[in-house]
């Protein structure tokens, strides 16, 4: 039975994607398996559910092939120690690789806002960027295909259904990514503490890439050197920085305040 | 040797403050250990430190009398599993209690801006607002006193030090509280996704109370109808919430925009 199975998922033999480890995971809680089960784009080996999740996942779960009812505490061995599941875990493949351009392709009408995360490794942190840029309709995320947060339950969870929804594009070189963003016509904004004027007045009315680096380390010079201007979040406080999902949510809140 | 002990600390005999469960507990990371050391207002019981702690916090550790140098392993049984200590871990009782009135006198010249958390009880959603609080020059948390995360490891290392800068102000019924902040004369805001109007046009040039609640269940009705106002962060995307942390982050950033 699923419910018994309490290693992570076996890797996925001949997988050619680049996402992450392209290990399989278990994924859980209902708002992220909710959004798993309605993205075609996505494969669900197995599904372990107690009858109230079953209940109230009803016919999206016709999608996967084998459902086994489980007790609660059967669910807890399958995911992280003290995990919220809310009664249902998902063993799933991680998504299939993805374009940019397939990714802008999707895009909903009017100016573009692309997110380019570098070298954010924290699945919460990531996660919680996620959902903050399905919120904001942010077109797609940019990450570094070694460089990033794998698929798994806990940036499925913090992301609270976002995984499924904002595309993710894996690039093995973020500087000739921000470089095709150029030629697409992003104006690309590098967020720095350091950076040239308040985000406010960094903004214009067309297609933007706001590029994010790593708490600590912040964004590195090849990838600083890609943008077309730098900005930073005016603070008044005693705090020199904000969390990087913190400082994430008010520069896409910002570029899309007057959309 | 502190080092040695695995269990959270005794509990504090005789203890009147109303904050959290009044429990010792073991802080660690070295932004949060130089808040609290920097604080005079902590007590800090014992600490151990790695060599190399030692060096980089140097004279601010003869605040505590009992310091025991410690290899980072031993300092790992202290931490929870997996927290990411820097070398250092304090045993701290928590903050003595502290009144509306004492926090808002040292607050800085200026429009005053209070965030009122109604029942967020998530300790990384808590540090992460006292973190953006402490970015944006927020005068004072408030909080329920059985109703909130008790000070901990977890939430001081996401708050990053700001658990020592932020007053954070306990208080037994947020209804109440927020009665008092009227008479003060703050306007109150409740951030609700059905708020009246957005965010940005609901905010006026003097002091402001902004009020959060809890992700999934919201703001109270009673907390609710204490507040003059409610207000919406406008959101385009296919997600209909935020994360609790990143929506204080944007509540904070908009009302401080343009001071």
């Amino acid at each position: 039975m699923a419910a018994k199975k309490r290693k992570p998922g076996p890797r996925i033999g001949g997988q050619t994607s680049n996402r992450g480890s392209g290990a399989a995971f278990w994924l859980y809680g209902l708002h992220a398996a909710r959004a798993a089960l309605s993205n075609p784009r996505r494969k669900i080996r197995r599904a372990a559910v107690t009858d109230r999740a079953q209940l109230e996942l009803g016919p999206l779960l016709s999608k996967v092939e084998t459902v086994t009812a489980a007790a609660p505490d059967a669910i807890s061995r399958l995911v992280p120690p003290g995990a919220v599941h809310q009664g249902v875990a998902l063993l799933c493949e991680p998504l299939p690789s993805i374009e940019l351009e397939d990714a802008l392709a999707s895009a909903r009408p009017g100016p573009r806002l692309v997110a380019v995360l570098d070298q954010i490794t924290d699945p919460h942190n990531q996660g919680a960027i996620l959902r903050s840029a399905a919120a904001f309709g942010v077109a797609a995320t940019i990450v570094q295909d070694r460089h990033a947060a794998p698929e798994s339950g806990a940036l499925a969870k913090a992301a609270s259904g976002a995984l499924d929804i904002v595309p993710q594009v894996s690039v093995v070189n973020i500087a000739r990514a921000l470089e095709e963003l150029g030629r697409l016509g992003f104006w690309r904004i590098a967020l720095a503490a350091d950076g040239d004027s308040p985000l406010k007045e960094a903004a214009p009315s067309g297609d933007v890439a706001i590029v994010l680096g790593a708490e600590g380390t912040g964004l590195r010079r090849l990838v600083r050197e890609r943008c077309d201007t730098s900005a930073f979040i005016p603070m008044t406080g005693a705090m020199e920085s904000l969390n990087v999902s913190n400082a994430a949510a008010i520069a896409f809140y910002e570029l899309r305040r007057n959309s």
